[in-house]
């Protein structure tokens, strides 16, 4: 149950190469890739593309903040959840819980724990600007009952 | 159909912000990473898992040599197909072919093409040493009728 | 003037095609990467090498918490400035303020702002451990005097 | 020696966390990375920004074709030397040959061997286009003496 009482929407990714670094574990920087996989997903659940709807309205959404703790490193080929779940929002910017999981049979581990602010601004000039209507539906108290 | 007479394996991969660059586009580096992650689930698929397989024979898989085509680019928000396929194989090295394709419901538009030559080595020490009996089964001639 | 009085330690990193995205600037994850760099030259200018140091004590240090505010994008060719100031430490962990400026003739604008946790652990089991004592110049109180 | 003549561009890269991986070696398409960072270098030395010239022009440089052959892996902590050299060239795409060598007081052992075609194009359309003028005096045939 995410912090305003819905499900988080969850994405699962898989630990390649790539992700990992010479310390055998995933990089941290990585983390906030999988993140942003996530955010995407949980858009395109909602129905939103964010490049058609860069074209429609000229928005984009940027991160603003971001505070992540990492509790346990992550490994090639594990199979991670990713989660996304609103905490709140305004007009223009919204807060997200994002968790990392890794499952196995007998258990779930929470290896890194974050919150995110995305603002939406215009592609052009970065100025922010107000969400466009597309995202209301996932902005409404309802959105993930 | 591939060069051994087999079809393709075939991963699908979305195109997230990561994956692009400022020139719109996904950067060039990046395919090689579809490639990698494409090439990790084929052996999955065949039961070979990399990290089980380190620690169960010390082998380790290395890239000697890559040769890309550039076509077209892919964008943000893409549905790629990533496929692999056995050219030829000795007993320590394979030569690969893998592609990136982008399908719509009227055509699909080949975006990258791709050999690539693995071979098999010991995480220690980084000599050549003869693929593990794992791995046989991929290497049949009858690996992907 | 950091945290302890002493001035920060300062690393120039040049933003390149790959550290960029579609939406025209620096995808947000690779400020982490820019962070790690400066945190990795500001232990080598103090004369410690990670790799070695490793070899030598078995010693990694790891990232456990960080919190990043996001001020203004960066964007292909510019030259930015990272700083590396310790706020506070223990010892088994320190504490980093980090920084990204863009110089111009006119004007320092400030692009991101962080705090980065770190911690010492064994590379083998990932248990904390003391910082070794090569890293104890680092932590003294004059140390960026 | 290049190709033509001409000594080689030179341009130094640090090996740091983000660009090795679980087997402990630089991951390959970080290859690519360099050799981008290193080109940028070459046409920088030659007074050409990208993203100037992208504004004054609308032309933006595209890779064709990458060709590398991996000999021998880079590590943590590496000081690698990247080379451009130009091989060849038409109105609207060159051929270049890039280099990775690691220098020790020793030796130099050369790390990665690559072959890269770069076109120019419309940034809008991707549609080839002739070189601008900018870059006519990095083709010139004593252009590296």
């Amino acid at each position: 149950v995410s912090a305003n009482g819905g499900a988080a929407f969850q994405f699962p990714v898989r630990v390649y190469w790539e992700d990992t670094d010479a310390g055998g574990v995933v990089f941290y920087a990585n983390y906030l890739k999988f993140f942003e996989r996530a955010r995407t997903e949980w858009l395109r659940a909602a129905g939103v593309q964010q490049q058609a709807l860069r074209e429609a309205t000229g928005a984009i959404f940027v991160v603003s903040d971001t505070a992540l703790r990492y509790l346990a490193p992550a490994r090639l080929d594990d199979l991670l959840r990713i989660t996304v779940a609103l905490v709140e929002h305004g007009r223009a910017s919204m807060l997200l819980r994002q968790q990392v999981w890794r499952d196995t049979p007998d258990t779930s581990a929470l290896l890194c724990n974050g919150t995110i602010r995305i603002g939406c601004v215009d592609a052009e000039t970065f100025r922010p600007r107000r969400f466009p209507a597309e995202l209301l539906p996932l902005l409404s108290p309802t959105a993930s009952p």
